[in-house]
């Protein structure tokens, strides 16, 4: 076995293109002609495909397949697709709210991106196709033509994790073009996932581009870490770790990492951006496991946020003996006085009903309750979710730094 | 159907995944009991797994798969998996030359990622799991331990298109530290790809990262856009266009767009970047149909870039008429003239011996030599690989503003 003359995709496909652009352009086109010569590998069939009343329709061409059906995430049921006679399986969703909608085929029990849509997200090792249902909400999560921010992927020194780490970094399209200083809202992933995650699946570069555009939220610079203390970046571009994400980096941060946001990351970025370097302009904010990172955070630095916005999380103890939950629960009632006391301008909870963390977070806000702490509480409908997620950061971030 | 409460994967894995460091730290490891609770979605297998003589094991769970085999890129014949009696689907390369593999599953004729794989390139769209056997070269290929330069997407105004266009810019880890010029490489995609097939199959960040510290190259700014005339960005990114990246891109380039490229996009970096803004510090490089532009757009501009490099692709006629055909002889034969004169100091051709497009290079060799015109040709092994592109961009880039 070895490299070998390949008719490479990409050639093969764009000589077909020459070939039937000069068909075309001769006037003797004949649409049965291209159909029969297609293989599986170029079989091109319109998914997704939106309908009028914005059901959804999927297609796959999968001859050989026994069982065909798409999972759409945060959905509760798979929607079976039928095969046809020459072993195109479609199906069709209900009737969509406005929205992105991450989805994959499951063949024979395989999941796989659908070869007909080029959209599709990463985060971690999780890749899904997605489809953007279009209306008034959904319209924030793609770009238009307006002026567009930069996204950068920096690495900065950390002495504290004894390694290099990338921050991915999103400055406002007037960032370049004058000399102002900007205030920063840091955020924070979930679980599994790194610092890619709120980007292809939380579309802040198209959020903040349109929310600025439109004069809703005060131009910031967005910086997002990757919250796994022992990934340096993005397994999809470093070196795979033998133990990976997950365990390790939930239980360091809630150690050595989340120290190291204060003492490594924010001096990083207030050194190498233009930046007011004081608490009135510094925002922070993470979903599920940055979640509860951003309240350890904060709780250990009362004198640095001024905004802290919690996603879909409260106080977790799973996994804890009663002897940590008791010393845990001492140490955060004396923090969040502290933090009450330092002054904060914004505490901003938000979960869906339906979401397995609510209880974590009905605790967190009795917690806050029992210290009369102030903050806003945001209950949407639906689960743990990034429809949900994006969602809170276009309700959170016009609240930033006004 | 509606958004629910779901089991979110990344928390219920997370949730076991505590569970299990508890039981662990407990010292009342049982393997058998985590294997036992495992669903398919869940089933944790070594994949890819490289063997200690560089054959690489692939491994799949997919228990109600009639037919699995691994497609690798490049490669002319899939491996045949075989399926043991729970369903884990298991097969082995031959030894393999250090270097980066792109792969993916192929169940009941559908293309899979590897599941167990965290690293996968995109571009365009195709997607494919990858596996980065060791050795010297493919050490080039990966984030080694030494500084890092900067990863940045930045969007242009493109008048002569009609959009604001999206460009890849790495620069290198001293860029910041200094107020240096630095020369500039452009550098173009192929067929069907975007702005992020160098960055995600071509390594650029990573091959540069590790031949500076090597001192085998000079610190340089890369350039990569996106060359196909009708994208605003990666399809990824954007909505997609009813026609895509293929037909129409292709045609554009040929006229409209490698216009752009001397009137717009250099312009924009130069106004933007510290950089010397001299023939002498500028190259240009593309491979397949990003060597066609090459081609084109140093030929119209024979006062621009001092370094060419043309990878995979010579003089292509294919879709033309007679007519066509002697039309543009006529004037590439005048166009070369006219770059012989003004003079360069590299033009570099590289093509694998088993390239489809072998006979286009002879071509354009055989034109070269009728003007006596000088350029420096590598011919190596394989096809129209990536494989191939990323070693010709180690063999080019240390030849650059020296």
């Amino acid at each position: 076995m070895k490299l070998k003359q390949i008719k490479s995709r990409e050639l093969s496909l764009r000589i077909k293109f020459i070939l039937l652009f000069t068909i075309t352009i001769s006037g003797v086109v004949n649409a049965q002609l291209d159909a029969k010569s297609l293989t599986p590998k170029d079989t091109v069939l319109k998914s997704p495909d939106i309908l009028q009343d914005n059901r959804v329709t999927f297609r796959i061409f999968a001859p050989k397949a026994n069982d065909v059906s798409v999972n759409m995430d945060g959905f509760d049921k798979n929607i079976q697709l039928v095969r046809d006679n020459i072993g195109i399986w479609t199906g069709t969703t209900d009737p969509l709210k406005d929205d992105i909608y991450e989805y994959t085929f499951i063949v024979d029990g395989a999941k796989v991106l659908d070869p007909n849509n080029a959209q599709a997200t990463r985060s971690g090792k999780k890749y899904q196709s997605f489809v953007v249902v279009p209306g008034e909400e959904s319209n924030l999560y793609v770009y238009n033509d307006i002026q567009h921010g930069t996204l950068s992927k920096r690495w900065y020194d950390s002495p504290l994790l004894g390694m290099k780490r990338r921050v991915c970094v999103y400055t406002p399209a007037d960032y370049e073009h004058n000399s102002k200083k900007y205030p920063v809202l840091y955020l924070l992933h979930g679980g599994m996932e790194d610092e890619d995650a709120w980007i292809t699946r939380g579309r802040v570069c198209q959020i903040m581009d349109n929310l600025i555009a439109q004069g809703k939220i005060k131009p910031m610079i967005v910086v997002m870490t990757n919250d796994n203390a022992n990934q340096s970046a993005s397994q999809n571009d470093i070196t795979p770790l033998s133990s990976e994400g997950g365990i390790k980096g939930f239980f360091n941060n809630a150690g050595k990492y989340t120290n190291t946001y204060v003492k490594e990351v924010i001096p990083f970025i207030e050194m190498n951006y233009r930046t007011y370097n004081n608490k009135e302009n510094r925002a922070i904010a993470g979903l599920s496991m940055g979640g509860i990172n951003v309240q350890t955070i904060t709780n250990n630095n009362p004198d640095v946020f001024n905004y802290i916005g919690v996603f879909s999380i409260g106080i977790v103890s799973i996994g804890m003996t009663p002897e940590m939950i008791e010393k845990s629960k001492q140490e955060r009632d004396e923090k969040i006085e502290v933090l009450k006391k330092h002054g904060y301008k914004l505490y901003w909870i938000g979960c869906g009903k339906d979401d397995m963390t609510y209880g974590t977070v009905r605790f967190l806000k009795k917690t806050l309750d029992k210290h009369d702490f102030k903050y806003l509480y945001h209950e949407s409908s639906g689960g743990h979710t990034w429809n949900n997620w994006r969602r809170y950061f276009t309700i959170f971030t016009p609240m930033l730094f006004k």
